[in-house]
Order: structure tokens, then C-alpha cells, then sequence
């Protein structure tokens, strides 16, 4: 027999759909949402079920808004000739966080995986390559993981843009900050020798 | 600036208000319900909405439920007259998860603290004399958490039943002082609802 009533076991369900959430958080917050107002609950509820018709994709760059064209790509401060090349947008937020960075953006929304049949025509790159075009002196920082489909998409995109006169970089590869040299994997180990960079 | 689009923000600060949900995991939760499909949002946000409409307090012995009378007090199989008082519901949930618990509840719904102005006529203690009165030969076992408030609130059942020929018995201590009912681990529970001891 469930112990829950009909609707706790649904919202508990729900929570378990979440990141991380096992059994017992998700019991934990559906609990706890009971103690919200009936205001709180509504607002709460219309958010969530507003979420596939208020969100969607800027025109320009593919990153998430509430609008046609998203805050970054509408910010004057922005740079709209440096372009970092991300996977999704959850780099995108990442980026921001840091919030010293005053270019713009383009989510690709994937990387190119031929062993999962994900080609270029299944990610944002043609309207990459367009805004290449039109916009003369562009810089590209490719700020995609270090991994085969990485590396893949940035070949890719190296090669569709080499007759253009734009410069691509990607950020650089090495030793994170404050990580113990011990405890390293060799793979960065390697990558973080090879790009060794002279002491100024 | 504030770096999400603004039903992001609205949904993110709704999960800082669940038990021990900080900014990060807001965030990681709200960004991940842009993967539920449209079907699922629907049915979490009205799940949400419809939680005080549809939650109440069982008439019988203030346990939440959806209908009038909850599940545990029209299962024929629980013994009425071996009724467990509890502080919330929680403790219900949590009663019920041990599993081999053959009686019913009573939701007090808080403890007697004077220092925060709360009387026996601010809990749900009335109900649980009229239920002793109406069944003879009741036992009655309190599972109330052992701080002040709780012994006060035991003390108090002791007294308002003394002339009736309800057995009053307590969980044993086994529950480690100052400890949640509602976290117990299920062994302990079980351990100290087998030592019970009558109040003296």
C-alpha cells in the first residue's frame, strides 16, 4: 500500500525526475511544499507550467530567453565581433557567472557525434557560420569539453570558416586551479606539459 | 544583472524555500525542468496548485489525506483502539514505512510550550480525549520527540485521562535525545516502539 495520497506520490514522482533526487529528498520536498501559501503554491505552479511557452531560443545566438533576441545579445556593453562557441546554455550561465567576459555567445545545442548520428546539420552551426560572415574581424573562442565530439565539432568548425578571415581560438587546456599535481589524471597532465607557456 | 530570463528567476527562488536547497542546486533544478516535456510540466504545476485544495485533515485523527476520513483510519485491518499520537504527519509517513505498526494515529499538530504560547487548546488534544471516551479499553502510546515541550505535552495527555481507563504507554528511550522523529532510522523506531513503557 502507498503511504502517500494520490497527490504527494504524483509531485514526489516529479521531484524524482530532477537531478540527484532520490526517494527520500524528494519525499523531503514534497513535505515541504505544503507549507507554502495558496499564493506561493499558484505562483509556483504557473511557473513551472509556463516554462515550454515562455522559454525559448534567441534568434541570434541559440541561448535561452524569455524574448526574440536574448539580454546578452541586446546588451550595447557586449562585443558582437567575439563569439564564444558553447555546448549549451548552462556554459552560457557559467560564463556570465564569471562575468568578466564582454563578447557574445552561440549555443550550439549538441556536438557533432557521428556514432549517435548527430551531424552538423543537426546543430547550430549554419547560423554560426552566418554571423562568421557578416560580421568582418569575428573572433571565435571555442569553449567546448575536451572530448572526441569536442574536438570533432571544433575541426568542423575550423574548416567550414577557413575562407573566411575569421580567428579561432578555444580556451586553453591544463591544470585547474588549485588542483594537487599528485592527483592529476596523465591525460591533463600531458595536454597541461605540452601547452606549457614561458614564465614572464 | 541578473544573468537567468525572469521565470528562471521566479522558479529558482521557489526551490530556496525547500529544505536545504541552496542557489547552485536552485539553479541545476530549475534549469533541468526545461527537459520534462510539456505534458509533464502541465501535470507537476497543476499537481502543485492542487495541493491545498485537495490536502486535508482527516476528520478522524488530523493525519493529511484527500478524502475525509484517511486511509489509515478506514483500513479495516488497523486496530482503533491502539492509537499512536504523533506531533505531525511526518511521523505518520514515517510510522508507516516501518510497516508492522497495527494501530491508528493522532495528529496533535504541535506540542504544549507555554514560552511560545502554545496551550492544549492550541493542538488537536480535545479530539483525542473524546476518541479515549468512545472506546473503551484504548491504549494509547505517545511517540512525541523527548525535549521539554514533549514531556509537558505526554504529561498533559496523562493527566486529562486519568479518570478514564485509557492504558497511556511512550515510546522507550532508545530515540536519542533531541532527535526528529521524522529521521529516525526505521531500526531504532521499531526498537523503541517495542520497549514502550506506561507513564508513571
Amino acid at each position: 500500500m502507498n503511504i502517500y495520497p494520490e497527490l504527494l506520490s504524483v509531485i514526489i514522482e516529479y521531484f524524482k525526475k530532477l537531478p540527484g533526487i532520490g526517494e527520500r529528498t524528494a519525499e523531503r520536498y514534497a513535505l515541504s511544499l505544503i507549507n507554502l501559501n495558496e499564493d506561493e503554491l499558484e505562483d509556483f505552479s504557473s511557473s513551472i507550467s509556463s516554462i515550454k511557452k515562455t522559454l525559448r531560443k534567441c534568434s541570434i545566438c541559440g541561448h535561452l530567453t524569455d524574448s526574440d533576441v536574448c539580454k546578452i545579445c541586446s546588451d550595447p556593453d557586449k562585443k558582437k565581433n567575439l563569439i564564444c562557441v558553447v555546448e549549451d546554455y548552462k556554459s552560457v550561465f557559467m560564463f556570465e557567472k564569471m562575468g568578466n567576459f564582454d563578447g557574445v555567445y552561440h549555443v550550439l545545442g549538441g556536438l557533432i557525434s557521428p556514432i549517435d548520428g548527430i551531424n552538423p546539420d543537426d546543430i547550430n552551426i549554419a547560423s554560426l557560420v552566418k554571423r562568421c560572415k557578416e560580421n568582418k574581424d569575428t573572433e571565435l573562442i571555442i569553449a567546448l569539453k575536451p572530448t572526441v565530439e569536442g574536438d570533432t565539432t571544433t575541426l568542423y568548425i575550423k574548416k567550414i570558416l577557413e575562407n573566411t578571415n575569421t580567428k579561432i581560438t578555444r580556451l586553453s587546456y591544463g591544470i585547474p586551479m588549485g588542483a594537487e599535481i599528485d592527483y592529476l589524471d596523465v591525460l591533463t597532465l600531458e595536454r597541461a606539459l605540452f601547452d606549457r607557456k614561458e614564465v614572464s
